[in-house]
């Protein structure tokens, strides 16, 4: 992959000995000039310190933000007022080693929800963070912001003359509702307050909002973009806007450039989402859920994160079992709506979307279709476990009801899911 | 426990070889006069085709049921239409074994989803159980139901000169939405159908749905009573109204038997409710879930279910780990009114429900509060491991809002939960 991080942002990460472990858990990322900003985060109504600070500091400061100081090992929730004088004290220690202006950093924190942030720990490695800054520290950031994550997660786009850089953390506890884990989205292009928020909206809505590894959302949840401007790209426009206008137009370059970055932006998100899915606690297996022909797009999602979050279905892919009847059975219970007469139900090979002009739902041999017009098919059991033995395996439900559809990624549900959530403090 | 069988019920159990194993796997229950007939269903949208019979079945015969036929091996759901005429066929075989009327017995499936039902094999299986019937059989038949469950599950409660006798099974796939997995419970009381409903459905309400297992809810799950009046007990009102017009009232003994009757019904539901929890897969504790002081009931509800199948909450359980956080995480997400710094929670040894006489939630010494109006308190790692190492534990969370409360029992999630979903059909 590319690895050219957008003009004027400079990384780093380090230990500052929050984590038991001594692995890095200090990330910094630092903008050399102001950038516009806009975040998701959790729907949780018990939100973390950093997604309180977070959300009235965007608000408040819209245009004028400089970076982000990251921790791992203490998600720094459900602490009380006292962990929201934590937050704002690691954004000051932050801006004063930075020579930054009071409210210009913004913080986010993540792992073990109770516990206060230990603050000396954290003034050393922010200190530590801001003397060790420079483009390449990406990597060394991507990694210090793990918990049970296996590997970093890092993407790299271009739009035009701007560039994107997004680093995220999943692992467990990851059911996002309007924003997901911890994610870091930075660019050079310049985009005003007022249409980078939609861009990042729509964007996360289909990418980092269509996955699961265990159905539980998070206390922490936050995506951040900053937008620094240095590469000369402009984008105005929310790309709804712009699309509706005319994307064809020539004559109407800003609109061309809006609907590149909008698409770059969704491409990184949607390749950090599945970078979660795939590193997922325990995860054995990639799992694309698509449901087409529903009621409407609302019931397609509802049905597709049913079966994405469906302990049964998820144990039943870990074991290479093609229990199906477990796949219709939480479209069954999802609310959705379903006339079982009309379902139908392939399972295939590969994680990748279907396409329809292909004859159905999977690359040809590798596909099989389970139930037609609500009626089981007979089929090997040979192919289809060895479909189900497959890492990456696409799951298309057809309700035949309407034109709602959606895509969801999850991955299975492991031996080593309990191992690792079993001790997850020790 | 008491294991006499309400009078003019015979029961019986024995393998049809539906079950791989050769284990027993059809239960027949009849008896010797026309029941009137309540049941509850399954919600999921692909309901199983003996939970369409049966309910068209009651619907149209509430007062001449005569038993019911119960396999296990085989759910015979989205089976199509196909699987329709096999469950009325199964009904017909049992009827005709029985030399009972057509449309008199009702039938349950429950096992894997997808296959057909065996005929050949239902037919020998119900042949023979039809033979073996005995008012001591209720053991087989309880047995015969069985599929992942590692013990039968069965209630006795006299009510007055009344007796009741539940059996249901449980294991996996548990999260009852207006009814749970297969139970059938029979009376010798008289009640008539337009009372039997209702009181079903009260006590079904604060037991089987308050039971999960692991959040996925079943295409089968079917609660069925059958009253025979053999006892000559005669139960004429709902509860509701009986307790609405005068409880204490001594001219009116026909309310007092209503009541007496409602409580042991649901006394029954609740046992039979528990001890699936208890015998759920892989389950190695047993979880209540109290929520009080929510802006409402079914706030109250939806936050107990919340914690019950968060997946991280029942990990930290089944790990011994005083990982608190998870389960005002999961609150948060449950949709439930919640002001963070009103939140109280505690944990304490024993699955009993707290009483608050006792200064709190628990049994004095071995309780603990981890939460104070939204502020962690320092506590005893020991205290609070040593409660998380017990078998029956006891979570409450206080909202601090209002007068909601609900109770939710729950178990732990495994690796061997894992290992048996994740080849069940094998």
């Amino acid at each position: 992959m590319p690895t050219q991080t957008p003009l004027g942002f400079r990384f780093a990460g380090v230990a500052a000995g929050i984590k038991k472990t001594g692995a890095a858990d200090l990330a910094l990322i630092v903008s050399d000039r102001p950038c516009t900003a806009a975040a998701v985060f959790t729907r949780n109504r018990f939100p973390a310190a950093a997604v309180l600070y977070d959300r009235a500091l965007v608000a408040e400061n819209p245009a004028g933000l400089r970076g982000v100081a990251i921790n791992a090992g203490c998600a720094n929730a459900c602490t009380g007022d006292q962990g929201l004088a934590d937050a704002a004290k690691m954004a000051r220690l932050a801006e004063a080693a930075l020579g930054l202006p009071p409210r210009s950093v913004a913080v986010m924190s993540t792992g073990v929800i109770g516990p206060r942030l230990p603050m000396d720990k954290l003034a050393a490695g922010i200190h530590a963070a801001s003397a060790a800054l420079s483009a390449a520290g990406w990597d060394a950031a991507s990694r210090a912001i793990m918990t049970t994550d296996t590997r970093p997660k890092a993407a790299f786009r271009q739009a035009g003359a701007a560039r994107l850089f997004g680093m995220c953390k999943g692992a467990g506890m990851i059911h996002p509702n309007m924003a997901t884990m911890l994610c870091a989205i930075v660019t050079d292009a310049a985009v005003a307050p007022d249409a980078l928020a939609p861009l990042l909206r729509q964007a996360v809505d289909v990418s980092f909002n269509c996955i699961s590894v265990d159905g539980d959302t998070s206390t922490n949840d936050t995506v951040l973009l900053l937008a620094n401007g240095a590469s000369g790209l402009h984008v105005h426009m929310p790309v709804a806007s712009a699309v509706s206008t005319s994307p064809q137009s020539t004559n109407l370059p800003i609109y061309q450039e809006t609907e590149t970055f909008a698409s770059a932006l969704t491409s990184l998100c949607t390749d950090l989402a599945q970078q979660i899915v795939r590193d997922g606690e325990g995860a054995t297996k990639f799992i694309t859920v698509c449901v087409e022909g529903a009621a409407s797009d609302a019931d397609a999602r509802a049905a597709a994160k049913a079966v994405a979050n469906s302990p049964l279905v998820k144990t039943a892919f870990y074991g290479g079992d093609a229990n199906w009847g477990r796949i219709l059975a939480a479209v069954g219970y999802s609310g959705a709506a379903v006339e079982p007469a009309r379902a139908n139900l392939w399972i295939a090979a590969g994680g990748g979307r279907g396409d329809a002009g292909t004859g159905g739902r999977g690359d040809g041999e590798r596909t099989l279709q389970l139930v037609r017009a609500g009626q089981p098919l007979s089929y090997s059991e040979e192919t289809a476990s060895a479909i189900f033995a497959e890492h990456d395996i696409r799951v298309t439900v057809d309700l035949g009801l309407g034109d709602g559809q959606a895509t969801v990624w999850t991955c299975d549900l492991s031996h080593d899911y309990v191992s690792i959530n079993g001790h997850y403090r020790t």
